[in-house]
């Protein structure tokens, strides 16, 4: 039998709070049985909203008391400062202190972030969390990073976030050598901004498999693994895709249900729009990792619902269980030798 | 009836090049009964196709000879310095001259931006095109500029672009007080980038109809008129908009492919789907404008068919119609003046 992994949940954080973490996590430790959790925060309420869940895995499953809850418009400095007692900050510092592998948190992201930093600390060499996720693409799925944990990003934060991606994507997809991509304006002769060029020169003398520039719609094509970007532009490049997206599906469902013959085209046609929304479906893509910290953290999406939460434990446990952060440090370490001893030769 | 219009087509530039140009400019004439062209090219290659396109209202076409072109993949530079006889160069040429009141060409958009900063100039107190495409929405559509004309940005350009999006969404739309929105990530408390935090101040101050930070799903969301961004950020959004529908759409017909039964629903969805292609076919938005110039250049798409071709035709008889470049002077002049005084009160 495989080891077994602990993670802390923020039962606190997001939309539904508890309504959407407690059956993901009765549910998810049903389904894996190397899994344990910590549920971190209003214990009286957690244990009353647990026996209306009914029979759960009790044996893996513990209840850790925080007194208080980060709101999802708080000011991360005020979050930091002010509440030591809450469900996102005791979930953090149980992970600090190696009683869970990994910790997954559904709330206020710019919180977690500056809470991540400040308790888990980074790795030697990194300056702040890069934000990645994983989306669908044709033929499967690229991971992007970084979106949104920094903005106005150097070159040689761009390098780090190409590091850490390409390890995530080894790691994660059993891949040897992923495709990296700099993501950047396309037309010909317009070289893109000057954090871009200068990255594109690290990135080529790095040992990653690094294939260039790539545009906006590459994203999408199935033709590259990892997709690195200033946080600015990716997370403006995933609202975008998120907005074309609602469009697209709610056009398409009025337009069938504009007359009578295309509701009944609509009614033959159900099986095959289903097939087509399942496979696009954000909730199954739904677990943002903050990469470069010392530890798992894995960021839901606030509005998730159960299932959606419940994939955001996999991938919590999957980045656990192939120790991910030491992974990325022990890359980042080879690659800052290779650049010292290039400097040193020439 | 209506004062007619003259418009200048490079006709060698595109993918397609006169193949698409010349029925495009054809069709248009007869549709638009006010409507001039001067055709720009290679002059026995475009008498030679014309005869082949058939009878055309010949008295509102003149064919205009250049005898070289720029290719697709040459840098601006030398397009600028090597070939005077160009195509493009002669149209823009033409522009400048007041032989025509507008200008659409397909080819090299480096090159395009270049040569008209050069040939035709730029508007006073404006550096360098932007480059603003329209693209559709929940209940309309939405322009957004800058889409890569100008990378790494300052506020004053961005507030720039904000006016030049606003006038032309006033003139085109008939709409009195656009909204405009500044595109900005989107997580609490994570405030955006430099330029675009110094240039929320500007646009605050303006008279513009400005609603403040917007992210990448509400430009398809209907609630803003105009999106104002960095060249290198709207080039990216917009290649991911791209990309996304193209998976989307390649998705759908696959799983409408899955097998017998699937195949008879898409027959019966067959009319259904069209129109829903229809509504967002990239061709009907073909036509991006460069705002700031001091007459009306129109980029279209370099792949554009005859049918996305008149679309740019129609945008640039509206612009010329209209007096785009006369009516963003105006306004910029307006904005300015307004900003001289309140540094002179304050």
């Amino acid at each position: 039998m495989t080891d077994s992994v602990t993670i802390a949940l923020d039962v606190m954080g997001g939309d539904h709070g508890a309504d959407s973490v407690l059956p993901a996590a009765v549910s998810q430790l049903k389904a894996d049985p190397s899994l344990r959790l910590i549920l971190v925060g209003d214990e009286s309420l957690i244990r009353e909203r647990l026996k209306a869940l009914g029979p759960a895995p009790e044996d893996r499953m513990v209840v850790h008391h925080a007194s208080e809850q980060i709101e999802m418009g708080e000011p991360p400095m005020q979050a930091l400062r002010g509440k030591p007692d809450s469900s996102m900050r005791v979930g953090l510092n149980l992970l600090r202190d190696g009683e869970a592998q990994a910790f997954v948190s559904a709330g206020n992201t710019g919180a977690l972030v500056a809470l991540s930093h400040f308790v888990v600390r980074m790795l030697p060499g990194i300056d702040r969390p890069a934000i990645q996720s994983t989306v669908p693409a044709l033929n499967g799925h690229t991971h992007v990073l970084d979106l949104g944990g920094n903005v106005d990003s150097r070159a040689e934060h761009l390098l780090q976030f190409a590091v850490m991606g390409s390890v995530l994507a080894q790691e994660l997809d059993d891949n040897p050598s992923p495709r990296v991509g700099l993501l950047n304006v396309g037309e010909e002769n317009i070289k893109g901004n000057r954090q871009v060029q200068a990255a594109d020169i690290l990135l080529r003398e790095s040992k990653l498999n690094y294939i260039g520039y790539i545009e906006g719609d590459d994203i999408y094509c199935g033709e590259v693994d990892v997709v690195v970007c200033d946080g600015f532009v990716g997370n403006i490049s995933l609202k975008t895709t998120e907005g074309v997206a609602r469009m697209l599906t709610t056009s398409l469902k009025e337009e069938f249900k504009r007359n009578l013959y295309s509701r009944l085209a609509m009614i033959l046609a159900a099986p095959i729009l289903k097939g087509f929304r399942r496979l696009f479906d954000p909730r199954r893509y739904n677990g943002a990792s903050l990469l470069g910290l010392r530890h798992v953290v894995i960021k839901s999406h606030g509005s998730a619902d159960a299932f959606a939460f419940e994939q955001a434990i996999v991938r919590a446990q999957q980045e656990a269980r192939r120790d991910l952060p030491m992974q990325i440090d022990q890359n980042i370490d080879t690659l800052l030798a290779d650049r010292v001893e290039a400097s040193v030769e020439s």
